[in-house]
């Protein structure tokens, strides 16, 4: 074992993808929402960041309100989202982000984004909040900046490919391990980008 | 009329307040969410602030998905927030509120929060973001920072009153004018509680 001066242990960062069977969440029986969700209660807890995730958009059409029980919503609609699902305050700054996974061995499908998330994520970034988008594929998870999504957003929309090439987002992106408690810490990739003294 | 020296018209802080028909929602068709989602549009399309309303929670029990045509929610229940209903990011920093309104002419009833809220709101301020309530009450719009709410909701803990009176409401809060476009203008208070020069 390989200790850096800080005591830290040294992780080759090809380990995970030299792996034959990679950490995929199919064979975890866990969501990347579930860990997200469970990094988040960690970050609450630990009084290191306010993060949530947005209640799921939905329309309603019809409620009941039967007498001495609880009103029943008995039709409603799944409604796309115009912002993105995670959002909070870290050290005062806003966080804004979107969690996708693909199943894909060789390119991240931009598909997973719609036109209105993209224009979210514009308004946030000239707002000057702090948004990314933390992306489940090729047995890793990254954290791609907004600003680098953009970059392949528009070369899709200037009839560039339809994708993330894997090897683009092993260059666009930060890869963060999966850890115990906290099992996805994008905090650290954040204090990393935004708050390391330069 | 009277006029400042930067211009501005002097409106007497009494004026509204001394009408007899105070300007209510009741009797202008138009709700207090109404208003702050079109103030909120104001500030997206001018590019001077990104916050949304969150969606209503709910939580889903039984969802039919007929074929070719959209999933539909059959059985759903609305669950108590468990943070407060608008958040975004102004100049890059957090902002994070909730609305209120009452038909009380006397006091604001403290029964309009609940225990989650006032503690989304603590975890909100101990991390920097910018926390407040905008309160609808006796014909008035108020800004009420979350650091005096505390103050109310901690006397109503110590069994005192239940209520915050009109007149420490106005003590304690900052009265928004409603204008045209965009109708309750919060940023500007936030300028000059959070961003003035000092």
């Amino acid at each position: 074992m390989i200790r850096y001066p800080n005591g830290k242990t040294y992780q080759p960062k090809q380990a995970a993808s030299s792996l034959k069977k990679k950490p995929s969440y199919s064979n975890r029986g866990m969501t990347l929402e579930d860990d997200l969700n469970e990094t988040n209660i960690y970050y609450l807890n630990h009084s290191i960041a306010v993060i949530h995730k947005k209640p799921t958009p939905v329309q309603i059409v019809h409620v009941d309100y039967p007498k001495r029980s609880a009103a029943v919503i008995k039709e409603a609609y799944f409604k796309q989202s115009s912002t993105t699902d995670y959002n909070g305050v870290y050290k005062g700054r806003y966080i804004d982000f979107e969690a996708k996974e693909t199943k894909s061995r060789t390119s991240f499908p931009l598909q997973n984004f719609h036109d209105h998330q993209i224009e979210h994520m514009k308004q946030v970034v000239a707002q000057g909040g702090i948004c990314f988008v933390i992306i489940s594929a090729f047995g890793e998870i990254y954290f791609l900046e907004a600003e680098k999504l953009f970059y392949f957003w528009e070369r899709k929309n200037q009839n560039g490919r339809k994708s993330i090439r894997k090897d683009e987002l092993e260059e666009a992106g930060h890869p963060i391990s999966l850890g115990y408690s906290p099992r996805i810490d994008y905090i650290k990739v954040i204090d990393q980008l935004y708050f390391s003294p330069s």
